[in-house]
């Protein structure tokens, strides 16, 4: 039994189920401050952002130190139909049901949204139906601010980057060291250097000295000259906004920039390297290194140029000093959440933060849960799950929740396509043994052996849409328990909230218990990046091999020489297939994986194989939802956000 | 007496006076919960983010509405150095004067300070010495997301307009119209309009449909296509982020924008017209209409295209929604601060919100005091503080406090020029009496001269610099008081805090007795816009008239021809002369002011002439403050903003 003291909420359930926004107006949440009171965070712990969200305090980590940590389960999927299978609402209705209905401590931890799609063609997202995070406007709007100063951190990487080549090409080498190294006012002529300034002294192997004065000419063009080479800058700019028409740009077209012109781009802000480092750090003394490693690009020479050599350090730690705090919110059944960190699940590894993950660990305590989702299918979330964020954070995961549905099991079954925006086809909307069963022998099958590669055990949730039958449903579980699942179960909580996932939930429990069983990575760090990407596309997507191309292959063998070749990979691939094709469904073999590109996220600490063109911005369609988002000016009450 | 009951802090005033942040720092700042109690903040009308920072509900002017306004009382100052002369010292210190020592009922409200800046040349920004606001790392650091929310809400609109061309330009009619009404999923083929689409029907005077279906040909037309004329369009991409080589750009390059190219430019955030009109609104209501008409460029046939017709009213309001509730900070003397909105004071109006300022009056009760500051000059920021925001505002000023030094009134007697960053010349380090009365009878005779125009006493506050001598100080203070002033006080608030400013205050209490004052307006809004630029540039620069460039001609028809002749004027000038060039100091005449250009922000309600080049995109110096800048990861203390 829960050893907190949770008032849970009851929502009204209604057929047919109402809009997601309906739902969470319907039921008014706690005050945040209670919910955090009810789990046993300290006032002292916690700082409300209004009334409805706050920041929680790193400290737990130290006044829980010797609790244990309770059980750790990732909720992943398998490949999905474009429309998605339900990750984040399974996520949520199952923490609903192991809260509210059995009684067990339990936390969400969830990525935060990016704000651009929500006003784009997708909407907001706090899981669906009954199963939601509460108030979602709360959750899609800015919510404590996160990713807004990760946008102010980015920039000023990138406005000092574009200054600095500015300021080395229009100074002789004199004049910008005078200026890097001016005369202090007090101190009667010594030019005393920054500890950032010191530490490229450092790197540089130049003794540190307390008067830049005694550097020698040599040492002096060395410490001021970065040298960037402007086709290697892999920093970009970012913002928060569906914004096409910043994909490629050409800057410094004005005047004074006196044709100092480059061609670059705008990222979404969740695709920021900055965002990654906030979903993978363990503390803000630890953010404040992966920003100082961060690599923007290379000098003429090949050597990795760092944020630390651009002397932004600090400055972007200071601007990310709250982002380490994971943010506290609840489910519509009054179960605590924690939305912290949304980085992009194919440039980056698509979890939300190791902070979250500890702190609500510890929260729980040895009896409880902790319920975190893996973006994309299980092929690349749940792989990066493992062997990025676990090998990173030296947590031990307990159980996998693999999500299928009868409709994407019916297209890896050889049914139709699936087209966003377009009606079903009449295969997914009538019973259709054949295809579910081809979809089970394929693909489910497939993801269930790679859970099971990483010796943890695997429950199946079948999410029940109101088209499938009993049979289809039946026959998707005993597939799956036949294929190595631990146990497979349907559930319904998009339309039953927690009640509809208490099956769900104790057969999780169920697989938790008994002695921890043995985790273990896919890839020694040992191996060389090559190697390590060989093995995640032969053991996880099936591939006979990988083919680098020559560009790849020069990146992997810099990097190599860079010192970074330990890192672990993440790769960018798409989601919709388990190849690099999407159109292939199923469980694709005798192919070649093609790597056409490799990028580094050495801040971050992984190095990313390009697998296939990656968008990096959305767009704006041609009706984006913003015509039917609207807000009552005088009770506040915004519609139309999903 | 006050009738709050503040617990005032004592900061220890040391000697010599330390770095800003170093006195910030030894400062502990009441929980902002207490504060709020201390002035009659109701819980419920209270937000929390974090312990020392707040947004306050505007509910509080619908529980004061009885109460009768304090007094308000501007902040202004004659032309300063390019090194300021200390108005927001003063107006902290004078509240911490107004407040701790002659116990009243006062606020501060002062402007958000750009973010941007903070990192580049200038550094952070919280009034200084014993006379700021604090904590100054919140001040200057995101504060409650105000400005994120107007970065979020300002890029949307851009990509909505460039989207939108995009999309015009590469569908025909009937796909174009299509798409933006689709068929209702449920309603059986009927096609509904959304709110925002029906208003544009009501504007092409189109009558209202329920479905899509039923409008002609030549409606559909004219309802899909808004024909954007790029080369009239005057809405820019935002960052807070000082990045020159965004200052003019070249966007679309990407091979999905098919060629279609365009050249823009990002400004600073806070040149947004969004946050003009955050400063100049006064409901969410308000704020969505303002919104609503932002006139983003003309169409082909030379109509204004709105925000409204972009699609975008509702969505930008929804992300703007919290931005309309004042930030609640306090003063190194523990006295209440409103910290909310802070526009360009060229390009915009450069004052603090209205919504602050009524909140605050309320708050203050009729014995009570609002300071608040104007950005630059007085021929500026007074002007435009009368001119434009108590016009929006219907606020009824008490009293101008006009900051003069002496190092600026030498300058504006014909001492040598005064550059930031190069040490002052002796002529400011000596006693100089000839230059100082040139300054008095030029600069501050015509300033104080200004101000009386409008109906209101001026107390002069002489802010007081360790190398003026009494000689200097007592001859401002008998010039001032012969030129109309109705005092003139040496201030010494940065040295000693409230303590220093009580001579000021009590004058100005002294200023605000008896009978109100009969305020009036420089000009008739029903004046022609030339008569009303003509009215500013003769009665408070000194000049002999305008001379309007042939572009400036053709805007001034056009704004006219599409009914905005009636909006006051917001003069883009710089703020170091009395005219438009920076090096004539004094009380320049014999001039007519150049009128370069002219550019209309709707939305926030003011047409605003060019006088000169305007930089709304400041960049970074060789060596930016942010090598400067440290964070201790384990203590998380700041060091170096400022």
């Amino acid at each position: 039994m829960s050893t907190w003291n949770v008032e849970y909420l009851k929502p009204t359930l209604l057929q047919p189920v109402p809009s997601d926004i309906a739902i969470s107006r319907a039921q008014p949440p706690k005050d945040i401050e209670k919910v955090a009171a009810e789990i046993g965070i300290h006032p002292d712990e916690l700082d409300l952002y209004g009334r409805k969200k706050a920041k929680v305090s790193l400290d737990i980590l130290d006044r829980l130190t010797e609790v244990r940590n309770g059980k750790y389960v990732v909720v992943a999927g398998i490949t999905p139909t474009p429309l998605g299978e339900g990750k984040s609402t399974t996520t949520i209705g199952l923490v609903q049901a192991l809260g509210a209905h059995l009684h067990k401590n339990v936390f969400a931890c969830v990525r935060q949204p990016s704000q651009g799609p929500t006003f784009g063609i997708k909407g907001g997202a706090a899981g669906g139906g009954y199963s939601q995070v509460i108030p979602m406007e709360e959750f899609n709007l800015h919510l404590t601010g996160d990713i807004h100063a990760i946008t102010a951190a980015n920039n000023l990487l990138a406005a000092a980057i574009d200054a600095r080549m500015f300021h080395e090409s229009t100074q002789a080498t004199e004049a910008l060291f005078n200026r890097l190294a001016p005369k202090n006012k007090q101190g009667k002529g010594v030019r005393p250097l920054s500890e950032i300034q010191l530490r490229r002294l450092d790197r540089l192997g130049i003794p540190r000295v307390t008067d830049a004065e005694h550097l020698s000419e040599e040492q002096r063009v060395s410490f001021a000259r970065l040298n960037i080479d402007p086709a290697t800058i892999t920093w970009n700019r970012v913002m928060d906004t569906n914004d096409r028409f910043l994909r490629k740009i050409e800057i410094g077209l004005g005047p004074n920039e006196k044709g100092h012109t480059r061609t670059t781009q705008f990222d979404i802000t969740v695709a920021s390297e900055l965002m990654a480092i906030l979903a993978l750090t363990t503390s803000l003394a630890d953010m404040q290194k992966r920003i100082a490693r961060i690599v923007i690009g290379s000098d003429k020479t090949g050597n990795p140029v760092t944020a630390d050599d651009i002397g932004v350090t600090d400055a972007l730690t200071v601007l990310m000093r709250d982002t380490v705090r994971p943010n506290l919110m609840q489910t519509l059944e009054g179960t605590p959440v924690f939305v912290h960190a949304g980085p992009f699940a194919n440039i980056a590894h698509g979890q939300s933060s190791i902070l979250a993950d500890k702190v609500a660990l510890k929260l729980v305590g040895q009896d409880g849960f902790v319920i975190t989702e893996a973006g994309f299918g299980a092929d690349i979330g749940m792989e990066k799950f493992f062997n990025i964020k676990c090998r990173y954070s030296g947590l031990q995961p307990s159980a996998v929740v693999l999500v299928a549905t009868v409709r994407a099991l019916k297209m890896h079954g050889g049914g139709p396509a699936v087209v966003a925006g377009a009606p079903l086809k009449h295969e997914y909307l009538d019973e259709n043994i054949p295809l579910v069963e081809g979809g089970c022998d394929s693909n489910l099958r497939k993801q269930i052996d790679n859970a099971n590669k990483f010796g943890i055990p695997v429950v199946v949730c079948v999410n029940k849409f109101a088209t499938d039958t009993d049979k289809e449903l039946e026959l998707v579980c005993s597939k799956a328990k036949s294929y190595g699942a631990f146990d497979a179960v349907v559930s319904e909580h998009w339309s039953q909230g927690g009640a509809g996932a208490v099956a769900l939930a104790k057969s999780l429990v169920k697989a938790t218990e008994g002695p921890a069983k043995e985790f273990k990575f896919l890839y020694d760090l040992e191996l060389s990046l090559e190697e390590k990407i060989a093995t995640i596309a032969k053991e996880i997507y099936g591939a006979d091999g990988i083919e680098l191309s020559a560009e790849a292959k020069e990146k992997l063998e810099r990097y190599t020489r860079q010192g970074f070749s330990k890192l672990p990979i993440c790769m960018a691939k798409t989601h919709l297939s388990l190849s690099s094709d999407p159109t292939k469904k199923g469980a694709p073999t005798g192919f070649t994986l093609p790597i056409r590109d490799v990028r580094a996220s050495v801040g971050a600490g992984f190095i990313y194989p390009l697998v296939g063109e990656m968008t990096t911005m959305p767009g704006l369609n041609t009706r984006p939802c913003f015509y039917d988002i609207t807000i009552d000016p005088v009770t506040e009450i915004i519609d139309g956000l999903f």
